[in-house]
């Protein structure tokens, strides 16, 4: 469901530290949600190619993310979850000295597959089978 | 109209691969729509920057997919495009043996242009003219 | 605030092309805004990973962009934006005979931050303090 794009300075983080922030991420969503939902690509930039306000970066973390399976209920409980994602990723992004900046879009529920099969809706016991296996099955419900 | 991102394991698509993928899904989209609207960019995405529930993979296709010209009129509608999608995309996923996911988001089509020119609007005389075409050209419509 | 996801032809820009394109692109939203809300990403794709209509392109000009700090009002100034936008990029895109394209997603300005801190809304005080510093600095309003 969530599907995060980190883009990165070249050789900002090493194997264990993408494992290490995936895991923090997917640690969020996975009270909530099957483990397998949680999507994290992490894309080098060039300074080079990478642009803030018109002049060139070496050291700017650039996140982008894609949330599908939910969408926030208010503007409170998306500023929890922001105000903690930054708190989760300031090991490698405040505390090395990056900057760093993030945003959310809200993408279709309707519009998303999974080894082609529709992901069940939250609460429905397909949910907790697709939680408790973390993996795929067809959706019994409507 | 559509852009189509592919991201997938290093060496997971020949380039004929890519050629067939982008063909059939052109193909999709090429019966109601000038065939230059679709994109499809694929990328190769390491093992080590690729995390699915907080784990490397190196057998996962994610499919991101922007929708421009048109909106779903229903979720029945949705829902059979996604099920012939996931079919057609089949050869090159589900029977090789990789995991794969793919959601699509809707962007508003005011905010798009394909060689500084407006898209036709759908069922018109310009939109006939750009398919029969295959090219953008001026609209005379408002 | 707008995230400029630029997709190109391997060769096709130089560094001073990248540069001055981002400065452009800077200029004509820092105007409105900090000039550090501007973020542009250049990507190189080779010919074989990169579909228009099904056919391999090795000529164009892919730009995807992501509008948070602000929606447009109408599809008046919608449309006076992007004609403006393409007449900016015209040096980097027409006149060098690349064909096209781009598109705007309008994504929610709540699920949004930078350096950890919320941006200010627009008209606020601290939104001008922001111009002015051209840095983020913690939000005194709600």
């Amino acid at each position: 469901m969530p599907l995060w794009k980190i883009y990165h300075p070249v050789g900002a983080f090493t194997r264990e530290d993408k494992q290490a922030i995936s895991e923090k991420v997917t640690g969020i969503y996975g009270r909530v949600m099957p483990k397998f939902f949680v999507g994290v690509i992490f894309q080098e930039v060039a300074e080079d190619s990478f642009f803030i306000g018109g002049k060139p970066t070496g050291n700017f973390v650039r996140i982008w993310i894609d949330h599908i399976a939910r969408a926030f209920p208010s503007d409170d409980v998306s500023k929890r979850f922001i105000v903690k994602v930054n708190e989760l990723i300031a090991p490698w992004t405040k505390d090395r000295g990056f900057d760093w900046e993030l945003h959310i879009d809200e993408t279709p529920f309707a519009l998303w597959s999974i080894q082609g099969m529709f992901p069940p809706r939250e609460g429905t016991p397909d949910e907790q089978r697709w939680i408790a296996e973390n993996r795929p099955s067809p959706r019994t419900h409507d």
